[in-house]
């Protein structure tokens, strides 16, 4: 299992937001490219992959690879069913979470509570991290990343006391869902090791 | 200079094609997506960078990173800067190539006149191929990908006359979108070797 957790900083959580303009709606395009990335493969869907967006340190929307529906790589498409999610967070009650779309579930809930209960290798992706290849291949790693912003010193702090590394996918500052590809390909070949299908 | 070409086989060469809707304009969205990962860092655009894309084997847009202006990774924004490009294309005579906007070309000019006209080494990226890794380091590498079709058979006769190499991005059929991502972090970490800024 392969865990995303991703950070949009000012990512709309109106559920009315235009998807005509994914960019004014505090870059909410990032998140979607970022579960784009984390999902798709050419013809199929990435079973096992668990994503969290994280919006406005206030609500979490978690995507489970092996009970998603709907999901096409397009960014509207995306895009609509995170709009579906928002609209159910509406509806949950203290942090319990909801679900909009198979697989989709939305609670109120912000980075400290979600760090606290995940479980697995918590790496950090951050250009001053250690080369992607000192990682090694964790069996439950769980990637955190942030949006077009630097992370806030309160997630460094966070991260600080829960990370176990803090990693560089390269020598570029590169968009995050690119860094979720990268990292796809390094886990899918075993460390750039395997080629073969 | 890195160089992509992207074949779009059933790519909407129509100006008036939706913006609400770029999957239903045969697949627009892959190429709007291609254009996202060949160009786009976290905050700024890879001037060492040219792309092809070929709509319908019949009109080829070209990209340069270093004069492209407006570019931001939104498939939208994409979209709409290509849409530009069709509108000019409109305008060519015979093969000469009509800038729409800033560092964006378009030609009445189908897949096999390109190819004669590249200059580099020319890499099929292809599910069967050789391993990343085995590539090595080429100056002017240029990679050419497939849209979410497998490349036709006249593409591939076309391929095996012109190609130096044929090349694997790992075991797992990935969006040929998410391919550039790989081969840019490939070539920027120098084969997976540097991750120092």
């Amino acid at each position: 299992m392969r865990q995303f957790v991703v950070l949009g900083h000012a990512a709309s959580t109106d559920p009315d937001l235009s998807l005509d303009d994914l960019p004014g709606a505090g870059r909410f395009d990032v998140l979607c490219r970022a579960v784009t990335a984390a999902f798709t493969l050419s013809h199929a869907i990435r079973e096992d992959v668990r994503c969290f967006l994280v919006l406005q340190n206030r609500l979490s929307i978690r995507l489970e690879g092996d009970e998603l529906r709907y999901l096409s790589p397009d960014e509207r498409n995306v895009a609509s069913l995170l709009k579906n999610a928002l609209e159910a967070a509406e509806t949950a009650v203290g942090a319990q979470a909801v679900e909009s779309t198979p697989g989709i579930y939305a609670a109120k809930r912000g980075f400290e509570a979600l760090l606290d209960d995940l479980d697995g290798t918590v790496i950090q992706l951050h250009e001053d991290g250690d080369p992607l290849p000192d990682l090694g291949l964790p069996d439950t790693p769980i990637f955190v990343l942030s949006d077009h912003e630097a992370f806030t010193d309160a997630e460094a702090a966070l991260l600080a006391e829960h990370a176990d590394a803090r990693i560089s996918v390269g020598p570029e500052a590169i968009h995050g869902n690119h860094a979720i590809t990268v990292v796809h390909n390094y886990l899918d070949t075993d460390g750039y090791t395997r080629y073969d299908r």
